[in-house]
Formats: C-alpha cells, sequence, structure tokens
C-alpha cells in the first residue's frame, strides 16, 4: 500500500512540518490518496464531500477531541478508521476546569464584579468531593491536579471498571444518588445521547448551596433553561461554564447578567494552546500509519467517541 | 515549672477543646501562668497590656501566621519565647494563590464582567516560568500544588540556601534581573523592612505583558499607587491581589474600576478555613511546651517572622 497522505481542507505550514517531523511528506489528495488529515474544525459538510472523492481512503484523522457534529452529520462512513485528537487537549481542558472549580469555591466572578471590599467568604477545596462526568484523558488530567489537594473522588461514567486513584467509579445510573452529597461537579464527558441535558433541572436542584458545577465538556450537558430558572437559594451556588448550547451564547441570554453564573467562550483549549498538542497527534500517528500500527485515539463508532 | 496555660482575650470553646485534647486545662491567667494563646488578630495593644500582667510568662503562642503588625508595635518581649502560626495556614493560603494565578492567566476577571461571548483567549500554566517570593510554608506548599503543571519555578529568599524541588533558588538583589523573564509572579514572603513596596513602578514596568502578578502576603509588598498609574500596555496584563495597603482597600480607590486588577478582601485563609489548623497548631504547641520541647513556628525576632 502506498500509505499516501493528505491534508484538508487547507495545508498550514505547521501541519507539514508536522508530519515532515516523522518523514511522512504530505501530498495532493488524488485517487491513490489512503490517508487525510482534515483539519476543518466546524465544517462536517467539507469533509463528506472531501471524503466522496477519495475512493482509496482508509483512515481519517479528525482535528477535534469531541466529534458529536461529524457524528450528528452522518460524516463518519464505517468502512473507514477515524481517530479525533481524543486525550491530546486533556492538559489544558483539565486546567480551565481546575480554574473554574476553584474561581467558583473562591468566589472569584463576584469579586471581580465588586467595587469595594466586603466580607470574606470562600470554600477551600481541600479534601472536598468532586464529582467528574466522564472517565477520558479531561476526567484522569483532572485527577491528577486534583491530587495535591486530597479530594474525595467519584467518578461517573458510561461503563462500570474502576478508575485508578480515585475514591470510587459509578455509572450514570447512580448519578442522582450522589449529586446531593458533592462539593464540585466537573462535566467531562463526551456528547452523546446519554449525555444531553445530563444536568437538568432536577439534578440542578438536588446538589448543595455551597456546591460548584463547571463544564467544560459540550453545552448540551446541562439544560441552560433549567440553569436560568434555578430559584435563588436552590441548586449550586455556582454555575461555571466554558461550553453553552448554544454557542456562542447569544447577548441577552439571562445567564449572561445571572450573578451565580460564570461563561467563558470555549477557551479552555484555544488554538494557540492546542495547536502545538495536535501537531504531536498528527505525526504519531502518521507515523503510526505508515508503519500499519494501531493509531491513537480511534473513535468507537457504536458509541460516538 | 507550673507550666500553667491561658487563653486570652477570650476564652473560647474550640480552643478549650484543642487544648484538652492534649490534657492541658486552660485556667484564668495569673501571677503564675507561664504559657499564653493570644487570640486577638490585630490588637497588639491588648497583648502588650496583658503580657505586662503576666510576671511568669515564658512563651506566647500568636494566632496570625505574619506577626508585622505585633512587630511594628514592638509588642515582641525578647525575654519571651513567641511563636506565630507561620505555616499553619500554608494549604488554604497556597490554594488561594493557585486560584488567582489560574483565573489571572485564563482572564476569569475580564469575563465575569463580560455580557457577551467574545473572543478566545487566555495563557496555560503548563510549563511556564513561575516566581515565588518567599520560601516558607504558603511557597512550599504552592510548589506542591504547580507540580502536575511542570512549572519552571524560582524562589526568591533573603538567604542564599537552595529550596528542594524547584528550578532555582535566588536572593532577592537578583529580583529585577529575572523579573522580565517570568510569566508569574506570586508573592509569599513575610512583610519586612527588606520587603516594603517591594514591587514598585520600576519592577511591575518590567514584567512582561502577558504576565500575571499575584500577592498573598501582605499588602505593602506592592506598591498600589504604583499599579494604578501604570501605563495601558506597561507591566503585568493581570495583578490578583488577596491583601492590600491600606485594608480594607477604600471604596471609591482607582484599583476597584481598574481592569487589570482583581481583588480579593483577605479570604486565602478566612477564618472558616484557618479555625480548625489553628486549633491544631494550639493543641501541638501546648504539648510541646508542657514537655519542654522545641516549639513550632517560633518567631526569628532580628528578622520579624
Amino acid at each position: 500500500m502506498s500509505h499516501q497522505l493528505s491534508v484538508l481542507p487547507s495545508r498550514p505550514e505547521w501541519a507539514v512540518e508536522a508530519l515532515r517531523s516523522v518523514d511522512v511528506d504530505p501530498v495532493p489528495p488524488d485517487e491513490n490518496t489512503e490517508g487525510l488529515i482534515w483539519l476543518g474544525f466546524h465544517d462536517p459538510e467539507g469533509l463528506i464531500a472531501a471524503v466522496r472523492r477519495l475512493p482509496a481512503l482508509r483512515w481519517v484523522q479528525l482535528p477535534s477531541a469531541g466529534v458529536d457534529d461529524f457524528v450528528d452529520a452522518g460524516a463518519l462512513d464505517p468502512r473507514i478508521v477515524w481517530t479525533s485528537a481524543k486525550g491530546a487537549y486533556a492538559e489544558p481542558v483539565a486546567e480551565h476546569a481546575l480554574t473554574l472549580l476553584l474561581a467558583g469555591l473562591r468566589q472569584i466572578p463576584g469579586r471581580a464584579r465588586a467595587t469595594d471590599w466586603g466580607v470574606p467568604a470562600g470554600t477551600s477545596l481541600y479534601g472536598r468531593r468532586v464529582l467528574i462526568v466522564g472517565a477520558g484523558g479531561v476526567a484522569l488530567e483532572l485527577v491528577r491536579l486534583l491530587r495535591p489537594f486530597r479530594s474525595e473522588i467519584t467518578i461517573v461514567r458510561r461503563q462500570a471498571a474502576e478508575v485508578a486513584d480515585v475514591h470510587r467509579t459509578i455509572t450514570s445510573s447512580a448519578l442522582a444518588d450522589v449529586l446531593p452529597t458533592m462539593d464540585a461537579v466537573v462535566l467531562a464527558a463526551a456528547m452523546t445521547s446519554g449525555t444531553t441535558s445530563l444536568i437538568d433541572a432536577s439534578a440542578l436542584a438536588s446538589m448543595p448551596p455551597h456546591s460548584v458545577l463547571v463544564n467544560v465538556a459540550r453545552g448540551g450537558l446541562v439544560d441552560l433553561e433549567a440553569v436560568a430558572a434555578l430559584p435563588r437559594g436552590t441548586g449550586p451556588a455556582s454555575v461555571l461554564l466554558d461550553v453553552t448550547a448554544p454557542e456562542p451564547l447569544p447577548a441577552g441570554h439571562p445567564l449572561w447578567t445571572d450573578e451565580r453564573v460564570l461563561i467563558t467562550p470555549h477557551t479552555a483549549d484555544t488554538w494557540d494552546m492546542i495547536r502545538p498538542l495536535l501537531a504531536r497527534r498528527v505525526a504519531e500517528n502518521a507515523a503510526r500509519f505508515r508503519r500499519g500500527l494501531a493509531l491513537i485515539g480511534e473513535i468507537d463508532l457504536d458509541h460516538g467517541y
């Protein structure tokens, strides 16, 4: 096999350099192209059209960690091996999750809006109960960042398999039981049919009044209308979101002026942060593809991530 | 010796419980009192008056980690052994330092003030150069919290002695040389004659435009008028202060509305956070005092901390 590899929809210099660092020379796509590095983040239709023109295609590398938009568009032809960037951006995303978690506990958003001294307040993270929804790269990196704080970590995942170095691992069906006991909840799961509006009105209402909710995964995991409608004194003290549905959240949405809410505009992994990480993943997988080795981040088409 | 021990200016139940947990029964102060647990945080004059009435006094435990206000008031009679709570509150204070550091790098204050989506921005902490001024409990705990981020840590301290687990240790005289190379600067040093206005106009101006400055030590370490007067585009991107001079910072001060600045009202270690930590230190030192052992947190009267 030729292992001929192309980069689309454009062929930026950083990607060409990454590939050449493992002695792969990308060429313009043609009927012999077997591998495709697809760098269009929000263009599943462009991807579908490109794949149709490449009859020899066996592998496509996608640029994002979550691939729900490609799945929803029906872009993932099952005759092809698909890999995502899952795990590659775990460090900056877990860091952002910790940032939002600490900012919530330490009441930083309220202080940023204050114009006088106010009353000392806040909660320390040491020894607190933290629930992490998801057991992928971001969740595991967050476990590592939380270790010095002696957090009591519960992981919620689809499968029952235990995650190392945490207090306990439970499945989604037990989520409602544990929510009322948590000091903090961090959403780091893929967006699938099973996680849509995972945090709905009743989940929110069951969270303790001092707790914080952080979402660095996909906006659809949290029912934002339920957040906006939550009566004062009900549910978590703070809701800190790096992702919303829709995105961007329109100006004028009630959450922009809700003092319980902080929104960062999907900045957990900015392009500047992830470009070197994506370059490394592209190079690694291109080298593996050429040598016929198992690829990193293969998407399970049944589960959609 | 009697080792008779008293608690002043009041005798709260938590302190009595802490002492009884090590079989020490505090009694009202009289001419036989040899040890004093002083719980007045901001009352050096009250302390001076109390000490005058206790002729047998050999040891005083102070409640705070920094003791500059007691030193400035001349309260620390050199014939007595003085211990502070230094090191006891390291965990919550280092946590707050990390919170402010991440909030600055990730531009959380600006997002808290925003009412629409804006442009993704921010800096990741992984692998960054962090300067920590101080080598006490807070600094060492912060080193531990930063470890997962692979930070390149420089410690600035009075003595030349190397600190473990950091990239390098330098003395204060080299501060000006390294400031222009730092992504973040965290002040965690005692307030002494040598650290007053350590960060002045010229130090601020030498910091890189993407950098952040965090102060969790004492307000006087940073010249706040110099921060307010710093021209746009000069000095650090963000200045995040848990302490100010004066404290509270008066309403109407220009820093309250400076979008480069975040102020938390000395909440790194709230009373709720430190009470159990102070109780543990009081119990430990009372037990040591009774057995004639070396006390924890003895103040060096020459250096003032």
